[in-house]
């Protein structure tokens, strides 16, 4: 293990921390809030530590898988951990605990609050709540490959590790690059967003924490009526894009090299936006005596689906109202997730799509021995190694979801409330049903199942691998 | 496809069925019950149905792995579908989807109920209700091949289709054989139980029908109050015999051959022994203050671990009352189930085990990607094909429980309600929590509700894969 070249990483990450608190600390002092001292007090603390890792310099060039795995993993808790300065120091979360599962709930884009309140919060610090969505989405490292090379070498097990899908998708063939893209579209597709909320009627500060929100498939609302009290033209906008976002991104670079065809051939892609379709059509079928009339239950139910299939959290109703079928299908939702290689969380709709294949495949062996079938996704034979890492991470990502439900059942909250809140958070959603719906918040749980719940998301945003792999013995192992 | 092989076997299994049917007559004459029409017009039905059927004579001698699963989903169908006739006829259940439900329950050794009142029901019916655990619990075309040869060729599809566990356990080259030897220590074994229940002052009825539904780990009792009447030698009798039937047969082959060594070396015996220890700890701690004392405690959590980890489903006490933290614990130990090659169901310790390991693997592999390793189960390595047969399976288990916790769901009822009431029937437990809790039965549900999860019971008991072969188009196409 090079500890070196770790600790150096970390601390490019803590400085980069610190810039990035530059951004709300400007927001306070246009707002005028005293908050803008704890935002100086934590800068301060980022820099104190992470300088002095920054200059602790690296042996050799090369990185090794389990260092990637393991910078990735340390750098989203030292993240978290420093994130919460803020919200501590301005006492808007004072409980430490509290603060740092608010924080992780930011950067793994879950949108989880222990707050009852978000009206009372300065604006700056709902602006870094907002801010750690956007920063999250896209994936920190892969922020700072695009930006500044991180000591040289290959950093493919950076974004292996901390992009999301069965299999890493680098566009072009340098991993540089491949961050420079992604990130081009991110900011395009999000300045986009921000004009339309603009035009509908938000003010600007109201438009960017809802585009960060948005775009990271986030869900910290600043308000405590979520989305409900917006037009219904911002409310499509928010819906639409939540979609878009949700979307594998490489999508959208075939789109910008103009590769039509290539691009309607994904089969994620299609699958994606046909659960959608379905989904919202049955909910608002469903649902339709709730509302004033079937459009209204159209709007409402598509913008419910769009936010919990991307993981985002948005919401304009209180779904945990919903009748039971809807609100089933929502919590299956919550598993299945966004596509591959977009911002959003959940197990991944071509993970889905191999597991379903893969069965297909053993009921037609069954059927005839001698067939030799390939699994095949859009269009291309599926790797024996993607199949088995599909597997693996259904397998660990189980072994989590109980092993978090036993926890947080100490609590002695009822079923409904602790499988939803852990599924919430695992798959990075935001908002469960029961004690933990869309009205209420996670404050219920104590602080060993608010931590227990931390780290669900924070496995959850990473794909359960590098969370794992820090904290396993044959890791640290010679 | 070999339809005439299909149609004689499953003439045999109706004939069989008539001559299973004898055994509750008797017991029809001896406690004089107008229930006896209803038997002798069962058994006619049987005849007139399954003679044609057994005259049919197959072409050729061998028989192909679609036939072995089709053949054995379709008598586990049929055998449900005419063994519920004494319950219409003698208007225990005049509902015939309800009926068909109770004896699926039966079979598959579920031991949910949709009867309110179980001391109601004429004593016949209630025998032929327990008896139907005893027959399901080793499986019945295991039975038919250990009395006749079943049309001469090799049966190891057979088996295999209906046998439970990862990889099929032949204990000795012939099937034939295998199977005698499976139901002599499945005949020895309930002997011994139903000596020491008479040695505990139960009445020979009440002994039989609870020999029954232990060793087929089925659960239907003949009292509204499961086992909670009777004192505590007979729970604790019952407690370590659910347990000892939960233990993969060919452990006690090997006890009877002597082979002490190779009998402790079984992993998944330990695993499963180790559980059952483990949880009943935590929730005799934890539910302590629900008893006079800690030993009575010990004695009710032994009881509810060991009833609901080999999926027996009795109960002593309404373990919907415990605290959160035991009630999660008894809704893992329902999926886990007991261990391959036994009466009990689940998915398994033996599929569970592989799959903590291939996790282990995966984590090992990233620290050490040079090192190349295989996962072994009892000192042996596990092949790929169980370890993908299990991964598989696994699919196959969540895909179908999330389809019929979709399909359920539309009755509205609560989510704890549904999401226990599909897992103790796709596990074949019998009693979930809340409205299906041990106080209460299946009988809210709608007729299609009852119908999805008499399917996950038929689904659950042969392991997945031959119902899903049976209604694959796959299955047809030439």
């Amino acid at each position: 293990m090079d500890f070196k070249r770790i600790f150096h990483t970390l601390g490019v990450v803590l400085c980069f921390e610190a810039m990035l608190l530059i951004l709300p600390s400007i927001c306070a002092i246009i707002y005028d809030e005293v908050a803008i001292y704890s935002f100086i007090a934590s800068i301060v603390l980022c820099l104190v530590c992470g300088i002095p890792l920054y200059l602790i310099k690296p042996k050799k060039n090369e990185m090794y898988s389990k260092e990637g795995f393991v910078v990735v993993a340390l750098s989203w808790i030292l993240m978290s951990l420093f994130g919460a300065l803020p919200f501590v120091f301005s006492e808007a979360i004072p409980n430490f605990i509290h603060a740092f599962f608010e924080t992780a709930s930011g950067f793994t884009t879950t949108g989880a609050s222990i707050l009852k309140d978000v009206e009372v919060i300065p604006k700056s610090v709902l602006f870094w709540r907002s801010f750690t969505h956007w920063i999250g989405g896209m994936g920190v490292l892969v922020f700072l490959m695009a930006i500044l090379s991180l000591s040289g070498g290959s950093n493919l097990h950076l974004m292996r590790a901390e992009s999301t899908g069965p299999a890493v998708n680098k566009l072009v063939p340098k991993v540089k690059s491949s961050a420079k893209i992604l990130y081009g579209i991110y900011i395009g597709l999000s300045l986009i967003l921000l004009v339309l909320l603009l035009a509908g009627g938000m003010s600007f500060f109201e438009a960017i924490t809802h585009m960060f929100g948005t775009a990271g498939t986030g869900g910290f609302g600043i308000k405590n009526s979520s989305l409900a009290d917006y037009s219904p033209y911002l409310q499509i906008v928010i819906t639409v894009f939540m979609a878009l976002f949700g979307i594998d991104f490489s999508v959208y670079y075939l789109l910008l090299l103009g590769k039509f065809k290539l691009m309607l051939k994904s089969d994620e892609v299609k699958a994606y936006i046909g659960i959608i379709l379905v989904s919202t059509l049955i909910i608002s079928i469903n649902c339709v005596n709730l509302f004033e009339n079937i459009w209204a239950s159209l709007r409402h139910s598509a913008f419910q689906v769009s936010s919990i299939m991307t993981t985002t959290g948005f919401s304009t109703v209180d779904f945990d109202k919903f009748p039971e079928l809807s609100k089933t299908i929502l919590v299956l939702l919550m598993f299945i997730g966004a596509c591959a290689g977009s911002t959003g969380g959940g197990i991944k709709v071509s993970r889905i799509l191999i597991y379903l294949k893969s069965i297909k495949k053993e009921i037609s062996i069954a059927a005839h021995p001698k067939l030799t079938k390939k699994i095949q996704m859009s269009g291309r034979i599926v790797e024996h190694e993607t199949v088995r890492s599909v597997n693996v991470f259904m397998a660990a990502y189980i072994v989590v979801f109980v092993l978090s439900l036993l926890a947080i059942s100490i609590d002695n909250l009822d079923f409904t409330t602790n499988f939803t809140a852990v599924a919430a958070t695992l798959n990075n959603i935001g908002p469960g049903l029961a004690k933990v719906g869309p009205t209420s918040n996670f404050s219920v749980y104590s602080d060993f199942s608010i931590l227990v719940l931390t780290f669900d998301m924070l496995i959850g945003r990473l794909e359960v691998f590098p969370i794992l792999i820090l904290f396993s013995p044959y890791t640290w192992k010679k």
